[in-house]
């Protein structure tokens, strides 16, 4: 082993235990409690789900922002965003604003949750002058097509009399025409990328509401009712905008979150895992670098789905650079992750144990197993 | 990492999940899945307790009889002893006959206790034409001086009446004269090596009875009776045989066995896993290998007290070759192994689970861990 070995931390957060960025620290303690030569180049990573905010704002030094927004039911909520190190680059999580992790399973109810804090999430980064926008929109609550977000940038969605109607997704069937007379203009000059890994259309069997309809509360007739709306929503849209987004590939994500965001904010969808690689400069630390490390807490067969360890092992083949991986659990069938550019995977587990104490000794399992690691690859 | 790399598995069995040649098939198979042209040497490993029989017929090829013999309470117990592979070699373990597992707890009682059932084994040993025989002593359930050794071979115990006392370390009070007369003939033309680790002597404070008595269920009372038996038993050893066995490191191991066993068998001491190295030709498989695999089940700071993996990494380290330790459960303060000559250590454990879970998986565990080594020294 090289005496100046130069190694990129990669990991994603290990939910319940750690975030990507204490992952690195960790890991890193380990390393260079065999070689304090080695370089370590963190690069807390996320896949565009939950923690990117977090992660993207670690990787780059920038900072997290609370603010109180209209949450999915109406009620405030206290909710957050990024802005990146460079200053220049908002981030958010619509789940933050509008997830349905905000709404008791008993008030479910997809005709009424709105993207509405989604939207003033996006105006708070607008404030500070952002050029770039990420938008993760994992998780969501809704099902109004991103229409709550354009009614909080000003967007007015009237009825056959002219008068606005409701907030959420139900509303939508009385929908005549959008006034965008007021909706913000800085919108057109911000370039808006969205972390989106599903490639539903916006209606129909593969619809938002058909398929993520029914965890978020909808039974059958008001998956049909919802359908019909972003229907109707769709040839609005069409017809004023002359955006045809109903066929597009992620339209329906989020409830038609991503139908509304390429509709009105000109947004771009994008894997999850692209936009964080992009965003964090992967690729030219790993250039740079003679291995990479990365991890997350369950790695299993799902992990080629577009999860941070495949995509960071993919960045790291382009470069010839070995890739090992760590996990809080090492599920079924991984041989296909090898196959993929991982090529060693490690648990980090001392012996039989609790979950709670599993989750509890992260870091310190993090840290003894990746001190192993590079003791193991000094005695070679 | 070469192709044709050479590698010594020297582990100890996994107690409650696998044997030693278990754990080194499963090591084998999961290095094999990612190199097939790396050759694995087996050299199933133990350190002189429990598996130390199982080890060395694996290890050698040889073989494993049972045989019923009078247990440690007089009544039969069905025990085990192992010829190794060469034919010229006997190995045991005290427990297989006399073990303090085979007395139930209420049942506990170091004066009538007997090591009858070893002196059968090694009989029977004998009655294979043996020239070495190897005894572990750990596990006793006895604290007889060996006394029911010397019995089962012949030796006749006398009281003043010249008639014979009984069985168990409370009889030795009456002894006045040990009739060697019939004792077995075969004993000097073999050379004994007995496995023990404690360096106790016979009699006092830190001897036999007063030590281990109490796990044994003796009481204050029952301590000092034994205790004074002990030392008269080696005063008449002194007179009739001219060996002082009071004072000798380990002269009071397993209830005086080891006094036992230097004074009518010339046995020699040892330490366990000294013998185990020895006899399973180990140093010179690891002078031809490019590295060693070690383990046990669990692994913590008191493995360097004679365990296998610091043995196995004394002799790896004697001719500088790595050493790779796998463990179900990595304890506490290890640091001391890694100065000891253990490179690296892995945990087995794929993620949060139960301990039984844990032992029925083993295997498995070893084999994907085994597979993840290999991966990462073929990635640098």
């Amino acid at each position: 082993m090289k005496e100046d070995l130069i190694i990129v931390l990669a990991p994603d957060s290990f939910k319940e235990s750690m975030t990507a960025k204490e992952v690195c620290e960790a890991m890193e303690r380990g390393i260079k409690k065999v070689n304090n030569n080695i370089t370590c180049i963190h690069v807390p990573m996320a896949d565009g789900g939950e923690g990117t905010m977090q992660a993207l704002v670690d990787a780059t030094k920038g900072k997290i922002y609370s603010l109180k927004v209209v949450g999915p039911l109406g009620n405030e909520v206290e909710a957050q965003y990024g802005i990146l190190g460079n200053g220049e680059t908002g981030v958010l999580e619509m789940a933050s604003a509008s997830g349905i992790q905000l709404v008791p399973t008993e008030q479910r109810n997809p005709l009424i949750t709105t993207t509405y804090g989604t939207g003033q999430l996006i105006k708070a980064c607008l404030n500070h002058g952002v050029k770039n926008l990420l938008i993760g929109i994992g998780g969501s609550a809704t099902n109004d097509g991103g229409a709550g977000v354009v009614q909080a940038l000003g967007g007015k969605f009237l009825d056959e009399c002219g008068n606005e109607v409701g907030l959420g997704g139900g509303e939508l069937s009385k929908l005549e025409t959008i006034d965008l007379t007021n909706f913000d203009t800085r919108i057109k000059e911000v370039t808006i990328e969205v972390a989106c890994d599903v490639n539903n259309p916006l209606c129909g069997e593969r619809g938002a509401s058909n398929v993520f309809g029914p965890q978020k509360g909808a039974n059958k007739e008001t998956i049909e009712k919802l359908d019909g709306n972003l229907k109707h929503y769709a040839g609005i849209i069409k017809k004023q905008i002359g955006k045809d987004v109903l066929d597009i590939p992620g339209a329906g994500a989020a409830g038609g979150l991503g139908a509304g965001l390429m509709a009105f904010l000109n947004g771009t969808l994008k894997k999850g895992i692209e936009i964080v690689i992009e965003y964090t400069g992967l690729e030219e630390k790993v250039k740079c670098a003679d291995m990479v490390w990365t991890g997350e807490g369950g790695i299993d067969f799902q992990t080629q789905y577009g999860k941070t360890p495949i995509g960071v092992a993919s960045v790291a083949k382009k470069h010839s650079k070995p890739v090992i991986a760590l996990a809080g659990n090492v599920g079924e069938d991984i041989d296909c992750l090898y196959e993929m550019g991982i090529n060693s995977i490690f648990g980090i587990m001392k012996g039989a144990t609790s979950l709670e104490d599993a989750l509890t000794k992260g870091q310190e399992n993090i840290e003894k197993t990746s001190e192993n690691i590079i003791r193991l690859m000094k005695s070679l």
